[in-house]
């Protein structure tokens, strides 16, 4: 992780301006694709999902993503949920049990702003749980994700890196925009203190849980556009690989439009 | 409702192209306003949200407010439920239970895609309880929405009108092209057959749940492009009504900035 080139943009040779012409034709590409899953689902029962996971420091580009990748799919099909900080409730259950619940359906692309990865990655940085706690985690992780697999989930698990450099900007940004101020938190400061031991939590979570079925991407992006590219690109990789078409009638076509005609 | 112009575009005198440019517009407009919202939740802990409950017949076009309005904003602060037909533990509950559930959080803007409103129309329509048990129900509801309006939820009640002529087009359509037939569904050829009773269905629940609190807006849904920029000025308006601006900053901006430099 230490050589990797958080201002690559592996897989395009083009610029700015040509991933943002790109940008639309494929996100219009992903918005027919998680139709043609929602209405696989609807119409004929398929009981396939996705599920992308987004990881990264402050200040990565999660909510970029979210924005403007999952933004440009029919909210009808998408089931968000950010994980903050737990609950009590949350704390007073085992560390999956916030993430069950919020599954996506049948038929849905599910978004996980962070996710139970954080159980592996800030818990173990300030030692929120004692090792005997955490370490145990990395393999209830690949046991979670292979049930989740073997019940028809396609996982796609996104770790966002940034330059130490590249997050200080983005940071000031929001320091100097007014709009902004309530994206900023003083605690993102103190964290970076702490860079070198998450490089270390993050390091260790991708040696322990990118696995045959559920493989981390590891995402350059200190280009913003980049990304989005980069994981509109995964996603629709992810449901072409389901290979959809559009379920056929269950009913009988030309009956139906007599029926109709009639009325 | 008998006089009521399904065609009509009131407070519009554009056409259909026009209604495209100014719709790219008022979007924005509405993303930001949605920002804001959200942004006073999150730095502010501003508890209000914005409820928007859509009702209509079969293809009056409520999906196509879905994939257009709604999905102009972040899905971040959006939280989309669609009620079908109840599960056996819905039934087992208040009919309002499932209602709860749903609720938008603080910040957020809830979208309802039918909604409680189900157990006064289809429910009606069809005896599915007998009159004892949806009689009651018009009060039961106003008591509840001005619960939540107390809460600090704005209602948006948008029930959506076409013309029985027009759905028999939309529904034609959805038989002509292969990639919506998971739309169609031959029972809604059936309930043409109960137009008038859910005419009159729709006209109680007009009269009988539209209240200053929370008053029902009835919309000409025959021209999609209408209904849409219709549905997106009345969430604008719900959203201006609350008066926001950005939170201001709860921190020492220059007092980070300094702090952040050093790091």
């Amino acid at each position: 992780m230490a050589d990797f080139d958080t201002a690559a943009t592996p897989g395009f040779d083009g610029g700015k301006a040509d991933a943002a012409e790109l940008q639309a034709e494929r996100s219009a590409r992903l918005a027919e694709l998680q139709e043609m899953l929602y209405a696989n689902w609807k119409a004929a029962g398929d009981h396939r999902s996705v599920l992308l996971v987004l990881q990264g420091m402050d200040a990565a580009g999660k909510g970029g993503i979210v924005k403007h990748v999952v933004g440009a799919v029919n909210p009808m099909g998408v089931r968000y949920t950010a994980f903050g900080r737990p609950t009590e409730e949350e704390l007073a259950h085992h560390f999956l049990w916030r993430i069950r619940r919020a599954l996506p359906p049948a038929g849905h692309i599910g978004v996980f702003d962070r996710s139970h990865y954080e159980d592996v990655l800030i818990v173990r940085v300030h030692n929120l749980v004692p090792p005997e706690v955490w370490e145990p985690r990395y393999d209830e992780i690949n046991a979670f994700e292979r049930e989740l697999v073997d019940a028809g989930t396609t996982l796609v698990k996104v770790a966002m890196f940034i330059s130490l450099g590249r997050q200080k900007e983005q940071l000031l940004e929001r320091l100097d925009d007014p709009t902004k101020h309530w994206k900023y938190n003083p605690g993102d400061v103190d964290e970076r203190q702490h860079w070198p031991r998450y490089q270390e939590a993050y390091q260790a979570m991708l040696e322990r849980t990118s696995t045959e079925y559920a493989p981390w991407h590891m995402l350059p992006a200190d280009r913003r556009w980049y990304g989005r590219l980069a994981v509109t690109e995964l996603l629709i990789a992810a449901l072409e690989a389901l290979g959809l078409s559009w379920p056929p009638a269950d009913f009988d076509v030309e009956a139906e439009r007599k029926r109709l005609l009639t009325t």
